[in-house]
């Protein structure tokens, strides 16, 4: 403790005359941070600097000080005072009770970010990103755009729907026996490398005993995880974040929005609709996602703190977004063609 | 029209065609997204290519193929596939009426989002990050570090209230008649570069018919407008984003926020509070933020659609944040010094 508190004293008085020396660079009483009584400057400091419920003012003051410092026109007393400010940061950082010395993590979460896996584990794990987002924001057409992008497949609703009512109108026509030759999947040692989506919805068509939208529900979440063990992808919607994070599978999740006004111009446009009814379109389909979001999970659709990211797709437009969304997690891809 | 008509069946045939060149190659039925009649099949491709309501399912029916292509095990037919996909993908999207088509732009907005003015015109914006936050969050601690790694100056609220305290104490002492020696923004040509964060706040001190928290929140909106003209800087909260958005002023909006419960959490660990008190702190200073941000902007507080980007800081903790906010707007930083 006494050497902490020797420390302390002797970072304070450092911040002190790095203050008075900045003033003087400077020569402005404005310039000026600590303009009390030296001692009791060096006191108050201190007790800042000891921890306590105060110390977000010493990260306030601290700043104050840089920024100040930032300012000196003269070049070698700027490089000068800005080293020492520097030396004085690094060495409060290291206290042990000073500001941001609690980090606010949700270790469960982080331990299935992708962006950070990758770093750990290099080629282990698959890329998935999981995209929600509100109706006519463009969403999809960044996750297929992205996806296209980064040369990895693209799971949206209309996929998973198509595939099954054709899985569904094969098994109604299919005689009892199902040979390994129609259906590869049952073939224990398939000739292909990995299952296509169709062979896997086959083998995933199961939960009867459930509600047909529950079943449909389940089916799908089962066959997000296990293509989640086998390909990287982009998906859009189906809960799928949360599905992955249930089942402890590293993805990244990012919702996507835009201005309800913006989004209703575009539904405008895409649909050939007049406003008002543009404007029931999307309110009824942000409705029928919101609460199908909150069915299955018992979250609000949308809220910040369900997801990794938001995007205000307005604000960067298609190309754009999929540009930002692919530094994020930090993926190279190829300047978009100019068809 | 008639041109286009036989570009689309063309296309339209080549798709059909790769479907099935996939098919051959996977050696399954269930491998084959076209499976009706021939002329059918293209007939609805050509149908969807043409545009109107439907040509979401198009996206998906392409998306479908490239991702059976995608499962090609054979290395020079996965190859020569792709490069077929890929070439029918880029010129259907060249089509007048195909999906992408309509973007979502908000022309304003992008017109002053720094990250695309920089690569407009480089260095003549100065980089301005506003960042929204909830409490507990660590959205202080993200913004101050990111400042930091960036080397730009730091504004928070108590930086703000300081300076304005000590002016206003060194006014009330002050003669009558301020000399340029003490406040040096009165001299028309000041000896020094720019002017300090004091220095401007003396100078903005202005509205005096309004309430004293309207005179402190224009003065510092007209302050952070004309710093914004000078300098780069990371701004904790003050509706600087609205503020700037308003003046025609380039800069990045970030909400960075967290669960609930670990904000909580996190609060009784900084505050040593216990739970209840912890929560009701957090409930209490968040209806203040967000009673505050809506007063003076007419917008809710936190929603994605008023930010460029929303951040959930417990995905990443305090340094990946910083991290990944420097990645998104593409500025290099030096890697965290350990102490």
């Amino acid at each position: 403790m006494d050497q902490n508190r020797e420390k302390i004293m002797e970072l304070a008085t450092r911040l002190y005359d790095l203050d008075a020396e900045v003033y003087r660079c400077l020569g402005s009483s404005l310039g000026r941070v600590y303009t009390g009584r030296r001692d009791d400057c060096i006191e108050s400091l201190a007790a800042l600097m000891s921890g306590g419920r105060q110390t977000y003012m010493l990260r306030s003051e601290l700043a104050l000080v840089g920024n100040m410092a930032r300012t000196i026109p003269d070049k070698a007393s700027y490089v000068r005072v800005m080293a020492q400010y520097d030396q004085i940061l690094k060495e409060i950082q290291a206290l042990p009770d000073t500001f941001g010395k609690v980090d606010i993590v949700d270790k469960d979460r982080v331990q299935l970010n992708w962006i950070d896996l990758k770093n750990r584990f290099s080629e282990n794990d698959h890329l998935i990103i999981c995209i929600g987002r509100t109706q006519g924001c463009a969403g999809t057409d960044i996750g297929f755009a992205l996806a296209d992008a980064l040369k990895i497949n693209f799971y949206d609703t209309e996929i998973f729907s198509s595939v099954r009512k054709r899985l569904e109108s094969e098994q109604d026509n299919a005689p009892d026996s199902i040979g390994s030759d129609v259906y590869p999947f049952l073939n224990p040692n398939p000739p292909q490398g990995h299952p296509t989506l169709p062979q896997l919805m086959a083998n995933f068509n199961r939960y009867h005993g459930l509600l047909r939208e529950d079943a449909v529900f389940f089916n799908e979440s089962d066959l997000i995880c296990n293509m989640a063990k086998k390909e990287d992808f982009v998906v859009m919607g189906r809960c799928a974040d949360v599905v992955l994070a249930n089942n402890r599978i590293p993805h990244i999740s990012v919702f996507i929005t835009a201005p309800f006004e913006l989004r209703v111009q575009r539904i405008m446009e895409t649909h050939g609709l007049d406003r008002k009814r543009a404007s029931r379109l999307l309110r009824q389909l942000d409705r029928r996602r919101s609460s199908y979001y909150h069915f299955y999970t018992g979250r609000k659709w949308g809220d910040p703190v369900n997801y990794d990211l938001c995007l205000n797709s307005a604000c960067y437009g298609i190309e754009k977004s999929v540009e930002l969304i692919a530094r994020m997690i930090n993926q190279q891809i190829d300047p978009p063609a100019q068809a």
